[in-house]
């Protein structure tokens, strides 16, 4: 098994002033490449966290991938400090440094002589080129040499430094890096699985599925299990030769045991499954939304294609908006109050027939911190779903921070539909 | 200086399948106690691993937290390989458990059999309450043994466990950590400021304001950058008796320096300051959103207290849409297509009559992958504002992938507005 970590640098990071977002764009591209990435590890933009970690990184790991710190600034010391660590002299570059001329040339910007360092690139580096950005990756074989990088072990290791910004470093991985990978490391046999559920709970997902399972994973199949606002993912994985055998044999079981309460599989987001269906059964959708702010529309258009099957929506956030584009009555608003099983309907019906759509779901609700009542505390919301037959309510209670009431609320309402469109 | 580690734990995280959010949430809280957080390191589910990270996080830290693993699942075993470790008997603690019996009878749901786990603690642990699930978050007084821990420091170190899902760990390290840590720990002098900018380049900001700030540095003040779609980042901090005037100082520099590219401070997102300065001055927005399809929304409506201002959104997918709704001309969309200056224009004009705003935000763009040509290529897009004195568009080009290109358009628009907004 090649044993890969991770480390990212950055202040920032541990002032928690950027999410990192690295760490999951970067595992789940290497466990798809067959590797699995046994840690990872976050430091400041010091001298001697960055080196401590590099060093017991190199003293365990055969792929070390750093990230950050190739930039232009004062606090970018990565390259540097690790040139110096191992022994390594720097040189410039001519073609990283004319490809960082052109950048700046196509812009119609002065190069700042900060970007100088950008061209320094150690001896015996491969130069990972940078197509949204002006640092070069940069990536390093390192011959075991227990007294200088701590190695316990015998065998060349590897040090690959990416840039920090995402926009740089992930066409960078996917153009330069996996090449590499597949010719320099040869991957395991790696098989892995996730089933994606809602409506039931992690400890009843567990109760159904292990029994049935027991089994494949006395024969090498893993399990996991993770708990998500609105959904539960069961998650097989198996290695060696039967790796493959095995995790099929596990979805099958997993599949019928769990059935339609199963809406997608590994990174499948509910609103790439509805935005497929629809497309399939040739349907559209339009949206109203109240409390969700826009939520189910934005996600629904991080889908490419969406705009095959999505009309568009209304966020209805007052009351005016309510009435004069979506044509709820005003009766309906005065007799029952804008957070009701009554507007939801109206609303959905309403956005369906302003929108030409043959699906529309609506909802209403009180996102919180205000705005709740007794008899209709912060998180109560009705869902509401027009279609060709008619419409359908349902009401929930979501009592989380606005945040997550907006995501599970979307969730929500994303499933009534996908259940719907099953039935058709 | 007290150094804090933290370690997450999943076999979720390290196949790349979630994205880790505890990190930047717990170092941001802890930052703003007076901690910084020297490490974050994050480990698959198993025994080998937790007990290793576990092992070293102690011995170089005076507190350690670890987050997941404390759940009724097969794969959460953090709890009781800590205990073995530690050399602690784990016992049933009879408040915890009625306090998970009362959560599923509040639910009128069988206690499931799994859940017992979780009313188990430690010897000696002190128990933090689980307000929004079942199983209690635990800390550990752990006195200095050097044979056992690890440890090369003299003195008492701490070891905190925290549930894994946001919307239990979140409540708990405000209710019962946040006291603790308080108490039990004195936190050093500290000061931290972030400045945030837009419309200049990261090495350019650098050149700016590093040469002013020199004389600060020499005295004790950091600086740190970072560059984010549409944005740069200046974070000014200081640790020791003179911290808070350092930056302070420091900040007056800054913001001389930078002017109104200066939007914000801190966490600010630009959505809170349009809010904040709309709420100030009694005016109100709406949106027609196309190519963003919902996501300018989705981050107003974010903002507690935005529906006092927000008066709604149209996200216009389909043509029928920008007509029907935001009554833009046929003939408009016929003579320059529906990503065009003008149309942007229509949209701003039509939705602040629609909905009865003051000002009115539009983009049309293209989002890509598909739908480019020659003269529009991919990430091509038009804002517009519909203000009391007219409309003003902007294009810009922002060729990134889909979800980048609707992040880094909705701050641009989102800025126009601000920029605006100033002038008033």
């Amino acid at each position: 098994l090649v044993k890969v970590e991770l480390i990212n640098t950055g202040s920032e990071l541990m002032l928690g002033r950027v999410l990192n977002t690295h760490q999951q764009w970067l595992c789940r591209r290497l466990a798809d490449l067959g590797f699995v990435v046994t840690r990872q590890v976050a430091v400041a933009d010091t001298a001697r966290d960055i080196q401590q970690a590099v060093q017991e990184s190199l003293s365990r790991a055969t792929l070390v991938i750093t990230t950050g710190g190739l930039g232009p600034t004062s606090d970018d010391i990565t390259r540097e400090l690790i040139a110096q660590m191992l022994g390594r002299r720097l040189h410039e570059d001519a073609a990283v440094s004319r490809q960082i001329d052109e950048f700046f040339a196509h812009r119609n910007r002065p190069r700042p002589v900060g970007t100088h360092v950008e061209s320094m690139v150690p001896d015996g580096a491969i130069v990972l080129p940078n197509h949204y950005g002006t640092a070069p990756g940069l990536a390093l074989a390192i011959d075991a040499d227990p007294a200088k990088t701590g190695s316990n072990e015998s065998g060349r290791k590897w040090l690959i430094m990416l840039p920090g910004p995402p926009r740089e470093l992930r066409p960078m991985f996917d153009l330069a890096v996996t090449p590499w990978l597949h010719r320099e490391l040869k991957p395991e046999f790696f098989a892995c699985r996730t089933l994606r559920s809602t409506g039931i709970g992690e400890s009843i997902v567990q109760e159904m599925v292990a029994p049935p399972l027991a089994a494949l994973v006395a024969a090498g199949l893993e399990i996991g299990y993770c708990a998500r606002p609105g959904a539960v993912d069961v998650r097989l994985t198996a290695s060696g030769e039967s790796a493959a055998r095995l995790v099929a044999q596990g979805q099958t079981i997993v599949e019928k045991v769990l059935g339609k309460n199963i809406f997608g599989y590994d990174d499948e987001e509910i609103e790439q499954v509805v935005i497929r269906r629809l497309t399939e059964q040739k349907q559209t959708l339009a949206l109203a939304e109240s409390c969700t702010g826009g939520a189910i529309a934005h996600r629904l258009t991080n889908v490419p294609g969406a705009s095959v099957v999505f009309r568009g929506g209304i966020v209805s956030y007052s009351n005016d908006a309510k009435q004069t584009i979506l044509g709820v009555k005003t009766e309906t608003l005065l007799a029952h109050g804008a957070v009701s099983e009554e507007v939801a309907a109206e609303m959905a019906a309403g956005v369906r027939a302003a929108l030409g759509a043959d699906y529309a779901l609506a909802v209403t609700g009180i996102a919180g911190p205000g705005g709740g009542s007794e008899s209709k505390p912060v998180g109560t919301v009705y869902l509401a779903l027009a279609f060709p037959g008619g419409v359908k309510v349902k009401k929930q209670l979501n009592a989380w921070d606005r945040e997550t009431f907006k995501q599970v609320t979307a969730q929500q309402a994303l499933e009534l539909l996908r259940v719907t469109l099953l039935k058709i």
